[in-house]
C-alpha cells in the first residue's frame, strides 16, 4: 500500500537544504539534499528557485501538501526574517509563529501566486535573561519539538542537546524549551583544523582514533580548570614533543572540545535542576556516538539517543498550526 | 661619548625579526627590524642571507662582537634545531644549551668561516611533567632572563607572565624558570576574527573600546564556568539581537578570551603557591596594557609591567657563557 504524505518539510541550513517528504506518522517517504544553504543565496527569487528544484516535483504530485521549512532560512540573511519566538517555547507558540515569504504574515493570508510557491518559515527562538547574554537557535527548535513529539518521556522535564557546529543544549519543562546555551564547538574544531597552528601540524587523511579522543575527553574532564587556550595549544606541544602522534591530533582535539562542552553543559544541567531528568542527544549518528562516548567518561551516558528528528518536528508544528486536515 | 656596544642581539620569530646592538649595561644602541621571519626562510643560505641584511653592517662595523639570537630561528622549521632545556631552566643551563649553525656544537668550536656568520642560538624550554602534557617555549625564556636580570626582585620566587599569541605564564624559583603553561589566546582571537561565524559580524574599522573589553572580561570572570564555546557564540548573540552595537564585538572578544586566560592563569598561580610573590607582565606596552586593565578587574594588578626584556635576557646569556671580555 502507497502512504499518503501529509507534509513537504525542509531543513533549510545555511550551508545546505534537506527536503523530506513526510507520512501522517512522521516517517520519511523520500528525501532530498541540496548544497543551496540559506547563505548561498540571495533575493526572493533565488530562495523560490531553489526551492522549486528541491521541491518542486513532489509539489506537482501532492498539489496542496503543506510546506514547513526551519533553520537559517528564516534569518536576516535567509528568504524571511522570521521573529524569534521568546521562551518558554513550545509547538502552539512556534506554530503560532510560521510566516510565510510574499504575504503580510501567517497561515490565515495563504492565497497570493508568491505564497502558494513558498514554505511556511518555523520561527527561531530566543533566551533572554537580563543577566546573561541572549541566546539564539535556528532549526533545533524543531529538532526538540520532534523529539518530544516522538518520545513522551522528555517533555515534562529533560535534557535535550545537539551536539554540531553550534551545539544546543536545552532544557524542557512542561513540552516548552524554557532555556538553552549554545557551544559553538564544531566550529571552533573547523576553525582551529584549518588555520592554527595546531591544525598545520595534522595530516589530512589520518583515520579515526577511538582513543585519542578519549585522551582528549579525560584531559578536558580532569584538568579542564586549566583553561581551554591552554589545553589547545598542550595538544600541540604533545604532537611537537612527539608525545602523540600527529596522525592522533585530530581526534585528540576532538575530545578536548567536546569534554570542554560536557564539563560546561553537564554543569549548567546540574544548576537548572535537571540532575535526575533525562538527557537525549538529538543529531547525526556519528557526532552522537562521539557525545556518547563522551558522556560515559564523565559518568553520565545519554539516556536516548535519537537521529534526525526535524520532520517529526515539522509535522507537529503543521499540526498545532492546523494545516492538516483533521483525521492526519 | 659613544658607547660601544657589546653585542648583537636577535628576537627571531616565526614572522618577524629584530635585531638590536646592546650596549654593556643592556641598553639598546640601535633597532632594526625585518619580515624575513623564520618561517619564511628555508636551508642555510637563505638564513645566512637574511641575517646579513639584518646584521651585516653592525658585524662589519665592530668586528668580533658576539652575536645571539632567540626564538623560533632555533626550531625544527628554524636555521637550527637546537634542543630544548628542560625545566628548571635558568641562565647557566640556557647558556651551556647555547648552539651555532654549521658547527658542531657550542661556543668552543666556532672557528669555521660558515659558524663565523652564524648567531649563537639560544634553546627553547621544555616543562615535562608525568602527569599533564608537556609544554615548550621559544623566545620567551631569554624575555624571563632579561627580566630577573633588570629586576631582581623577580628571581627568588614569582610568576613572569609574557603575553601574545601564545602567551606563557612562568613560574620562577631559585632564578630558574620551573614551570610554565602556554595560553594560545592571541592565535584564538586571531583565527576567530578572521575565520569565524563571530569575525564576520565585526567591521574592519572599529575605533578600539575599552568598555567592550571590560564588558568581556567580567563576562569571563563570573560566567566563565558557561565555557569559553559557549561565551564566544554569546558573544554573536549579543551582537545578532542587537544587544551589543557590532563595533564593539572585537574588543568584547579580546577582553573574553584574556579573561579566560586570567581565569585559568590565576588559578594555576595559586595552585604553584604563588599567591603572594610578585606578578610581572613583559611584552608590548599595548597588549600589556590590556592585561593589567584585565588583572585590575580581577583585583589582582601586575606588581611590575616591563616593555621588551630580550636584549637585557641576551646579553645575560653572552655573559653567562663566556662570550663577552670579563670586564663588561
Amino acid at each position: 500500500m502507497v502512504t499518503t504524505p501529509a507534509l513537504i518539510g525542509l531543513d533549510w541550513g545555511s550551508t545546505s537544504l534537506r527536503a523530506w517528504l513526510v507520512a501522517p506518522d512522521g516517517a520519511v517517504l523520500e528525501e532530498r539534499k541540496s548544497d543551496q544553504g540559506a547563505s548561498t543565496l540571495s533575493g526572493h527569487g533565488a530562495f523560490v528557485a531553489a526551492f522549486d528544484d528541491v521541491a518542486g516535483a513532489w509539489r506537482a504530485a501532492h498539489a496542496g501538501l503543506p510546506v514547513l521549512a526551519c533553520g537559517m532560512v528564516g534569518s536576516t540573511h535567509g528568504w524571511l526574517d522570521v521573529p524569534y519566538v521568546r521562551c518558554p517555547a513550545g509547538a502552539a507558540a512556534l506554530a503560532a509563529g510560521l510566516r510565510r515569504p510574499g504575504t503580510g504574515d501567517g497561515a490565515a493570508s495563504a492565497s497570493s501566486s508568491i505564497s502558494a510557491s513558498a514554505p511556511y518559515i518555523v520561527p527561531g527562538v530566543l533566551f533572554d535573561d537580563t543577566s546573561l547574554p541572549p541566546d539564539v537557535m535556528r532549526g533545533e527548535e524543531t529538532q526538540v519539538v520532534g523529539a518530544l513529539h516522538l518520545h513522551g518521556t522528555l517533555g515534562a522535564s529533560s535534557c535535550v542537546v545537539l551536539p554540531g557546529t553550534h551545539s544546543k543544549w536545552t532544557q524542557v519543562c512542561g513540552e516548552r524549551i524554557v532555556r538553552f546555551a549554545t557551544h559553538m564547538t564544531g566550529e571552533l574544531y573547523a576553525v582551529l583544523r584549518q588555520h592554527s597552528v595546531l591544525g598545520r601540524l595534522m595530516p589530512d587523511d589520518a583515520p579515526v582514533d577511538p582513543d585519542a579522543f578519549v585522551q582528549g575527553v579525560d584531559a578536558a574532564r580532569d584538568h579542564g580548570e586549566l583553561g581551554l587556550p591552554h589545553q589547545i595549544f598542550a595538544a600541540r606541544s604533545l604532537g611537537v614533543t612527539g608525545r602523540l602522534p600527529h596522525e592522533m591530533l585530530a581526534d585528540y582535539l576532538s575530545g578536548l572540545l567536546i569534554g570542554h562542552e560536557l564539563r560546561a553543559g553537564l554543569q549548567w544541567r546540574a544548576m537548572a535542576g535537571l540532575g535526575s531528568q533525562p538527557l537525549a542527544l538529538v543529531g547525526a549518528p556519528n557526532l552522537c556516538a562521539r557525545y556518547q562516548v563522551a558522556l560515559h567518561r564523565f559518568e553520565r551516558p545519554a539516556d536516548l539517543v535519537l537521529d534526525n528528528t526535524a520532520p517529526a518536528g515539522l509535522l507537529a508544528l503543521a499540526r498545532a498550526a492546523g494545516l492538516l486536515p483533521i483525521d492526519t
